[in-house]
């Protein structure tokens, strides 16, 4: 065993720039402050190679938590290729772009107070009920737009949904022809919405269709890279869709808060994926573990000021 | 503010019973012993009640570590009416339904050497690729045999898997006809399987169909209790598909190892769901901070030991 | 690389002792379940082992939480030959010992009510302040009947406390002649009263002189054990010690809440500690990562149960 | 109940300094990137604040990552009055200042090798053993150059170590005569070296006496506010400090990895330490939740951009 560089202690100047205090980090370089400048590094690559389909994994309360802004503005920059969120992301998203808030809250308080006071608290974030109401009026114009008759994927039911918006997450996507998969869209409110309208409609959205889509993309890939925000769904199937393929992945990203002991695929090593050959054996990966309000930002900002110069 | 019972030292036994120690540690009322113990208490009430619909939400990988026993054990019981699960835990359901294992390993370990030796890991589980093989055959068998130029629900599909199976959590919902949901059925190897079927199928599996299904057993229950593994999916879908009738869950038990301040839902509290209207104001709830691999044997353990007294 | 043994799905009994449930997670093997029931094996192993001396590392909020009575149990079943402490877990003993109590209480509740109520919270143990008062007569009737122009050890200090109480980890010791250490004892509501009592005292109290009495055990040993609850100061002074002597631990089961990838020792792995020596390079070890008032008593009673038959 | 600010989406400028995104943070508003944005306004008037005593809190393996350069930067600029610190930091302080130097390393290691190879590992950071020799050295000169027979406090004792280096913490505390409080020192290399030394000594080093002027400090202090990194010992040594006076911490921002269900002081709440008085009802506090190699340099390079304009 040898050792590498040697730690340098951390000299802050005031008025740094973000990506210098991410190599600063990476000179210290140690626990998840050295993994988060590895990470940069490594999405920095990721970016700048041609050659790589980039994935980006959403999950966790990110939209509540204003997170919605930079995956808008990596998407416009063209550094998103493809997308997987979850449901409630899109939900929040869609939230946003028809012109509601989210608001500062306190995680200490009366739950039962808030029920009577019509607001939903995700962790410290508030939300009125109000915003579920135009949030319905809004879905159930979309969805009566719909073509009847006919069977739609996830993506295309997201796409038509973008269409009709003109900020935010699926906006963007939309107008730059991105494709976002969302495997359990039901597992959210525009599920709940769908149920509502499906009760009188004659439009079917397949569960599978997707799957096609998101392979073929897979299969075409000279190189693939991703940067994945939680995990849940979006990590594994973003991973996934490499297995039946002779590829793995050759960048991967993963700012999490779930550890791996526990055994659930949210708190999994890139290693572990190593095994399955979801990751290709010599691919670049690290894991920072934390709160994504803080490593999300500090990452892309860091990356970005490294793109602009 | 007033104090509560007096905290009491725990006096072990030597071949003490589960529930003995239960008990003792809702006696000491701390931390998530405490927790532990009021959720015993919690879940004894909710499947002593008849009234109630009982839910269990399945997330983590708990069939790869052995957790799928106690699943289809509270099944044939009859405890558990609705069964929401992640893919993946049903993927290795159906692993160890068709005769392969997985195996005790090491999370300390070379995944490049893994790979070689086709062998998938699960932080400390092992899993060869042999399985997938024969998984496979199973599955294009299951896929081939429905029927076809008709539309599934996932429910129904994983009712198909089931019929075909004779042990495990899908294998006993069969049999005992019971619903199990999971709406990202296409985030697994469940999925990639499909995937893989429907490149010459003519078999449509709507996304949204399962909504109705579910929200009529919701809207059908005098009463509804829920005990949750982890989160997910499996814990919103439980949750979001009361917010639709005047209800919201009586009981709700959640065993997790992600914390609240993360702002996700896997980690939210279940004082949390009040505000939104998923859970009852006066509801009994209890949230244990842990791995489920000792909280659910633990809490279900004590639990069957009271009902067979 | 190679597959263990197979993963069994556990069937639990109701009316099952701890112990059988232990073994059953340990036939799953998967996590943290599995890491308990290893923790067990060797736990059991180290104790029947006559040659090893067993020390007891105790940090957290334990004696608040009623994980006293586990420990004093264990001393007069001669299970802990060394133990070491924080000073708040020896207050806390002493609290309960001079016949006052903890509550059961909440966290979720206005701290600053609790601070015009008088009653102090340790998560959702409350404490009124009319403990501290006994407490405070109780410490300094000790301190005034020490032998004045004489230089203690802490680990002396800590017997005269002891003689003085009839129940209680400190009284046990004492009883039993058992040594129990606490580098930090000044950091604590002890600490406190000592420095009230200091005030007009001739008695010094040396930071450094119970460091010899605890390499001299190290030193003289055949072989020792540790089982270590938390981590911070008792885990590192047990570790420490060992690393002057031509030997490391033979047995170490921590149990902790805390995760390695912060770097701090707390959640540090046992793996880890063989790279310095504290721990032997075939030592038997184990880290079961979870809240120590589910771990703690369910592993002891599993053991226990195994000596007892 | 009422909602606060809108939630504003994050909006990344590439170059943009430290401070801009903190602020960003700080309008985006939720969970601990939120908290951290809180945290830089609390700790940037408590050292704006001249009525104010600075405490700071050092716990956790900060020096090995690179944080001691950020610490002693705080005290050359007066924003540290009082530093408490464990005995490890201490320690990996002046094998730095002695010129040795800690490496990057790995996690994913065999520890067996390690211990052959003589390096000893902090999770990803390896230090080799020669550093212990040079350091052995140092410390048996330091305490040869001791005064005999008489009694030293650590803050002392840590003072005359100072006085022996030239650069890192030590050094900078004695070169500005600010305290250096170290409760454990005991549970050190330090403590060990000092009991090598003391096997032929003639000085002694009380265990209490810096109590006295911890708590002359707190009874002096107009004012008082903490920067707690971590928990353990420095955590609590502080704040119980100022529960034999009258008042209690105005500022207080704790940055730690440990979480309160748990019920240790190290993820204890900043609120929990109102009920006990330890905090002033209505002082301005923050926990931050995280990895403090990301969290620290973070909040102070935002602190002293706004001190530096």
């Amino acid at each position: 065993m040898e050792c590498g560089e040697p730690v340098e202690q951390v000299a802050l100047r005031p008025g740094m720039s973000v990506d210098e205090l991410v190599r600063l980090l990476g000179r210290a370089g140690a626990y998840n402050g050295g993994a988060l400048s590895r990470g940069a590094d490594i999405y920095e690559k990721m970016v700048r190679d041609r050659e790589t389909v980039k994935f980006f994994g959403l999950a966790g309360a990110m939209v509540p938590a204003g997170m919605c802004g930079i995956v808008s503005d990596l998407m416009e920059r063209g550094h998103i290729d493809v997308l997987v969120s979850t449901g409630a992301n899109l939900t929040h998203d869609i939230i946003e772009a028809i012109g509601c808030s989210h608001y500062h809250g306190s995680a200490a308080c009366s739950d039962v107070e808030l029920r009577h006071d019509e607001i939903n608290r995700i962790y410290d974030v508030f939300l009125p009920n109000s915003a579920f109401i135009k949030f319905e009026e809004f879905m159930q114009d979309v969805f009566s737009s719909l073509d009847t008759d006919r069977t739609f994927s996830i993506m295309e039911l997201l796409g038509e949904i973008g269409r009709h918006l003109d900020s935010g997450i699926l906006a963007c996507a939309a107008k730059n022809d991105l494709p976002v998969f969302c495997p359990a869209l039901a597992d959210s409110m525009i599920g709940l919405q769908y149920w509502l309208f499906a009760q009188t409609a004659r439009v079917t959205v397949d569960a599978f269709l997707d799957m096609k889509a998101l392979i073929d993309i897979c299969f075409a890939a000279e190189k693939a890279g991703a940067l994945i925000v939680g995990g849940g769904v979006p990590k594994n199937f973003i991973l996934q869709s490499m297995l039946v393929t002779p590829k793995g992945f050759d960048y991967a990203v993963q700012l999490t808060g779930d550890r791996p002991d526990l055994g659930g695929l949210s708190g999994a090593t890139l290693d572990e994926a190593r095994s399955w050959g979801k990751v290709c054996e010599e691919a670049q990966t690290v894991t920072v573990y934390g709160d994504a309000t803080i490593t999300l930002p500090l990452l892309v900002a860091s990356v970005l000021e490294r793109l602009d110069s």
